[in-house]
């Protein structure tokens, strides 16, 4: 847990609302001194004096100079999102404005907060716990109904209450053996083994679905990667502008969407599939070339699903089981979708043939298109079978880790779980066994931040926008 | 003015913090439904029994699924912004929620507001003359304390109620010389007529100032367009160069600004300049060029202040002349700064010489400098003489006019009044008089919009950020 000199007693400001010029702008003020020192610049009721979640009028004053007229709302603490006394003052949605006032408060005594600070004081107050903390910022940056539902999951305690039921377990035996220390000498167990070795059992079958939720959480959160593959000329290029038009009437529709995309990113139904495109792949001698497939296939590689796409009216039976072998010798477990394109022409192997073939290279996924002349009803059909592929069979009501740093203390608990078991085998000495433990207890700790340090903290909130 | 029926009656919704990833953003519902529509969405306590200006934490929710957690702000009408029944909601700063949100108040029963809708609500319910609700959007707009301070003024009635004394003492010779018309045939005279000649005069008097104020008005608003004008090679772009790296570096040390720049545009303490960097000026016949110099001078004709360029080294006194001559035969109110270049070479012509010239021409200002070393003093003298040359001798506490539609009605005024002279002179008959004179009281009715129709406010609000 922290030392007392990690809780802040200064006062921060910094403005909540994102820049640009808008109706309003909100700048939020935390700390023991928020009110003392809005006061001084704020030319309407005395703050100190309302009650809490209270709106006040008035006006932002350097002394005899106007900056804005106002509303204020008044937080105390506890009741407030860091747990301290807070202020928010809603001005005029002029960056400028806003620019103005945070110089101002600042020359009064506050501190422009740091990035995520708002929040990191939430935690440290124990308003919310690390895990909670780092979905707030899960939230903000959620783009979809899965992103924000895994986010809102994780911040209303869902994965931190899964993971205390795991810890509180632990830190019995823990202490059980850190009591045979004591006895150093005298070879006593107080700690019953063949009980130590179920409790371990169980907490390794809860982590495990824990650790293989990630790669769902991860695809939900960071979106599938899908692989488009096929020789030059085959259709890779008009299949991504299909899907990627289809997209972008749709956000253009939405008023206002100014986004950071990946521009291959497409939303089907609340999963976002990232999707790249690789060079064409064919023997050749060319230098170039080759470093060009050679990262095709490396991308094939770390791809959750590849689209091959082939040219129906070209394409022999050779080449279909020589492309499909070459993506699965790079990547094992990744789901194929073969999509043959052209379907307006004759095609060049008859369909038996084909889907034989198809079956024999064990494709999961077969469809047919004609990307000259592509349908509304046949992309929806793709999208739908894109979006059938990507359900990891994951139970959405199952605890689903989504952050990088959860999914590698997680390893580190399982990792020194197992250590235990072989010391066990060994009939390794009680010291072992209780560094081993406290390293699984400490891993799980570290994602709720019942033990963290400063440097990790750091990490932590220096990822989130200044506000927060 | 207005019909009843120009009242909405139905709810409106729209996000009125600024797109994008942020810590907070604050969706406004305004309406008489606007408590019962956000009920319905709003798991929390009954919004419909909460006091006005308070704060209530609770959650959006979509059925049964969750969509934020949320603090939900209660305005009840008269006290709010728009003088309706209103509903501030702050979720997650995530563009996501608040579509989603925004989405669901729709499906609820709120209609999309348009653009400025919030405000023009305001106006209508008489919370905010049109000059005041005008002034809103010069408020959100403002990037200096000059820009700011006029808006302000302008949103707390500073133009309305200068306005407002000249319209009444015209309404009151209204009437008399309408009573004349009811006795059409009789040439009676109610209004005293060298009564009315003095109260027109007077308000010509008052008119004008405001007309005149307009020049500055709008400089601070738009900012003042300097041209840049020299020979090719004087060191036009050079100067440029130094003057935008000098506020290019203020406003990268300001974090998070992000704005639609003009990138000749400068701010110089409160006042911002608009640089034209126009063509290398000197005699040719190339046609493109030609096109060039002639887009050049018209620039020149459009500047308040040019700022001439010229090489100290190589200038002859024919030269010199001949340039300052052509700027003032496009110009003959703009104020000219003379910049002699490359001071660290050897000059043509000596001081006494140059000085006499250039007094001879009635240059206003004359600076000298070297582009190639320019140190950070020298620069700032420069801007501080930009800076003088830009004030217009304008009294800060005189009203001033910056909207062009608020000038245009102002001239249109006085040409009404100046009229209402002339026709006097003449002894016109009353009802020309009287028609004059409604043409003026008319002009001054709608910069306040005391007479106003649905176009004009179309116009004006149309231009408003939606969410305003």
């Amino acid at each position: 847990m922290y030392t007392a000199n990690i809780f802040p007693d200064d006062t921060i400001v910094a403005p909540a609302t994102a820049n640009g010029l808008a109706a309003l702008g909100v700048i939020r003020v935390s700390g023991k001194n928020a009110f003392a020192i809005v006061n001084q610049v704020f030319k309407g009721k005395d703050l100190c004096k309302q009650a809490t979640h209270t709106i006040h009028y008035g006006h932002i004053v350097d002394k005899d100079e106007l900056i804005d007229e106002v509303l204020v709302s008044v937080f105390i603490g506890p009741k407030s999102f860091t747990a301290e006394d807070s202020i928010e003052i809603s001005c005029h949605g002029s960056p400028y404005i806003q620019r103005q006032i945070v110089e101002l408060l600042s020359r009064h005594g506050a501190r422009l907060a740091e990035p995520g600070e708002f929040t990191m004081r939430a935690y440290l107050n124990g308003r919310l716990d690390l895990a909670q903390a780092e979905a707030v910022g899960d939230i903000i940056a959620s783009e979809n109904r899965s992103q924000l539902d895994l986010a809102l999951k994780q911040m209303r305690g869902g994965l931190s209450n899964s993971l205390q039921i795991l810890r509180v377990g632990l830190l019995d035996f823990i202490s059980l053996i850190e009591l045979e220390l004591d006895f150093g000498e005298e070879d006593v167990e107080f700690a019953d083994r063949s009980k130590l070795r179920t409790q371990v059992g169980d907490l390794m079958l809860a982590i495990r679905p824990l650790l293989d939720s990630f790669k769902y959480g991860n695809a939900i959160k960071n979106g599938i990667p899908v692989a488009i593959v096929g020789r030059p000329n085959a259709g890779k290029s008009s299949l991504l502008n299909a899907l990627l038009s289809e997209e972008r009437a749709i956000v253009s529709e939405i008023a206002g969407t100014t986004r950071d995309t990946i521009e291959e990113e497409i939303h089907i139904e609340g999963i976002s599939f990232r999707f790249i495109d690789t060079a064409g792949i064919r023997s050749t001698e060319d230098k170039i070339e080759k470093i060009g497939i050679e990262k095709a296939l490396q991308k094939i590689s770390e791809a959750g699903i590849v689209l091959y796409i082939y040219d129906l009216s070209t394409i022999s039976l050779e080449a279909l089981k020589s492309d499909i072998e070459m993506v699965k010798s790079k990547n094992t477990k990744a789901h194929i979708l073969a999509l043959g394109n052209k379907l307006d022409q004759t095609p060049s192997l008859n369909t038996s043939e084909l889907l034989s073939a198809l079956n024999a290279e064990e494709v999961n996924q077969h469809f047919e298109i004609s990307l000259n002349e592509v349908k509304y009803d046949v992309l929806e059909a793709l999208r739908k079978m894109l979006w059938d592929m990507a359900q990891l069979n994951q139970n959405s009501s199952d605890t689903i880790v989504t952050n990088t740093r959860h999914y590698n203390c997680l390893k580190e608990a399982i990792e020194a779980l197992e250590h235990v078991l072989v010391l066990m085998d060994q009939s390794a000495s009680s010291d072992l066994l209780a560094f081993e433990l406290k390293r699984a207890v400490n891993a799980i700790g570290d994602i709720t931040g019942q033990i963290s340090n400063d440097e990790v903290l750091g990490n932590i909130f220096g990822k989130f926008c200044i506000g927060k």
